[in-house]
């Protein structure tokens, strides 16, 4: 798999080589992208590219719409329209993230500032739709309704996503089956949606759609499930500067619904404390890190997530061998390595 | 006209019969739209349904899916994609309520708490998200490509326009031109999409849709005047129950922008005492309506109201005479006469 080490282990240690092939393979297309990325936040009103390139630019790895673009070139496809479905795709990913910081009251995204503490929550809402609405434009201009079917309806099940965790935020006795439902519908329906438009405007059979959907759904889970690790410092379970955040805001996520369901009743009081009731006292993160520990919580979340990554990796098996397709598997691997 | 004056008067009479005829001629339809808004908030997510139906069941007049109703059938439309349309433009006016209810920070909508103060912030934008969302759906399965590239360019002009106001926010020295930038986007731009949605989808040629959207962008404009002056009390210049709001929360619209460059340099420094800094006393109200009154702001509004009520009037001219256009005709009178 050439998964590289990295010579220099920072506190969080990556292994970076496994999406290599990924970037490679698509980097003529996503300069294109990127280009339009940079193109569509364009406009009078100054403020909107400020805020759009302020979260923009500060380096997400633009996963979503490589997706778009590497089960295109999977598929063969041959036009144009891939290029800017993948930007809608990456302006619907970051119109989610600028709506969730206001709805979390986030300060921070991404090691920067969150853009509602600079711009202000008005801005962060206004823009995200200005996003949105671009994003659909550039579906239109592809003109492919079915392309369009699948990323307005992920956009309404993203939304329902959010709303569904929102209900049952701090709920500790949230069951894996609720929470993976947040997670498919919050998550891996855009994932899904990214990789189901490149065959579908390559105009190939449903069987190659659907496994490029299934492909992206399960990549998207394992993806959201190694996050979830990463927050408790992953496999290690040892803290870094970018860890705790969703112990901080009492976020329910599967490490949580692990260790409250496999717990003691002490164990649960306190989740209930900490995170119900928000009452977090210094060394509350050690003790949780120290239950998850106990109950194995993040090795567990981290195998959960290859589970899906396995069901990625065989919905791309009715597709021959090429080097694209090895990149999407290594993908798989990349999402995944990233927790140890 | 038959403009029937109400017996009773309130606080702020309306004529109500202007717009009689266009509710009687697109009713049969509107009853589609408003099952069809039903059965799209549903959602097995309770909250999406609880908060989407707070604000679409609290009695808005529907005036914008009514227009692209009535435009359909100006344009003998036989099909059924006019209903889909109307109910995608009543979600997107519903989605930009709901979010613009986070930005103002407001507390009341139509005369009922807010959303975001029942629900919270979060909810207001996440349900507003999934309006815009199944907006976009129930678009696509129209399947018209060019009806589509309207409403999604009006998304994007419409959250361009809020942010715009959020740059010019107290900002007492706005053009009467920049405030008009401000309207054409943020309101006009939704009125002009659902008017020419009607030809478009009837596959009416170039000039009956310019017809229609140059009827619907002027109307919005005269609709949106109209509200501003409404808020100072109308011509009259008496406050009510539903008045000085824009006041209150440091609104810069056209009534304020033609006292300031009329007024004298005490009342300028009065309106920026107010407005830009927020600073309201007792009785500022009051001083406020009286600089209106001397400076004939208010009436001036209204007279400026009726120019793009008569530019949409004119715009439908090149139609042939039919009960729909006259009901059009009077729609505009009937926005009109709201301030009297």
């Amino acid at each position: 798999m050439g998964v590289v080490i990295p010579l220099e282990e920072k506190t969080k240690p990556e292994a970076k080589g496994g999406v290599e092939r990924l970037v490679s393979l698509v980097s003529a297309d996503m300069e294109r992208v990127n280009q339009t990325i940079l193109a569509r936040t364009g406009s009078d009103v100054t403020m909107i590219p400020e805020v759009a390139n302020h979260l923009i630019s500060s380096g997400g790895k633009r996963l979503r719409p490589m997706l778009t673009l590497a089960t295109a070139a999977l598929c063969d496809y041959r036009g144009d329209g891939h290029i800017k479905l993948a930007a809608a795709v990456e302006f619907m990913h970051t119109a989610t993230l600028l709506h969730d910081d206001v709805v979390d009251e986030s300060d921070m995204r991404r090691g920067k500032l969150a853009a509602r503490m600079l711009w202000g929550n008005e801005a962060s809402v206004l823009v995200g739709d200005f996003l949105l609405g671009q994003a659909f434009k550039m579906m239109v201009e592809v003109g492919s309704l079915p392309a369009l079917d699948i990323l307005s309806t992920a956009a309404t099940v993203i939304a329902e996503g959010e709303v569904m965790q929102l209900a049952a935020a701090k709920d500790t006795s949230t069951t894996e089956d609720a929470y993976l439902a947040v997670i498919r519908a919050k998550t891996a329906a855009l994932f899904a949606a990214a990789c189901e438009v490149g065959p579908v405007v390559a105009n190939r059979p449903k069987a190659d759609a659907a496994a490029c959907r299934s492909y992206g759904a399960n990549l998207g889970i394992a993806f959201q499930l190694i996050d979830d690790a990463l927050d408790y410092g992953g496999q290690a379970a040892t803290l870094g500067k970018n860890t705790g955040d969703d112990f901080r805001e009492g976020k329910i996520t599967l490490p949580v619904v692990l260790s409250f369901r496999r717990g003691t009743d002490g164990e649960r009081d306190f989740w209930r404390r900490t995170l119900e009731k928000g009452e977090i006292a210094d060394g509350d993160i050690e003790t949780a890190l120290g239950i998850m520990r106990k109950h194995r919580a993040l090795e567990d979340t981290i195998e959960r997530a290859r589970h899906y990554g396995a069901m990625a990796r065989d919905a791309l098996e009715i597709f021959g061998q090429s080097p694209i397709k090895t990149a999407l598997l290594e993908t798989v691997d990349f999402c995944i390595s990233r927790a140890h």
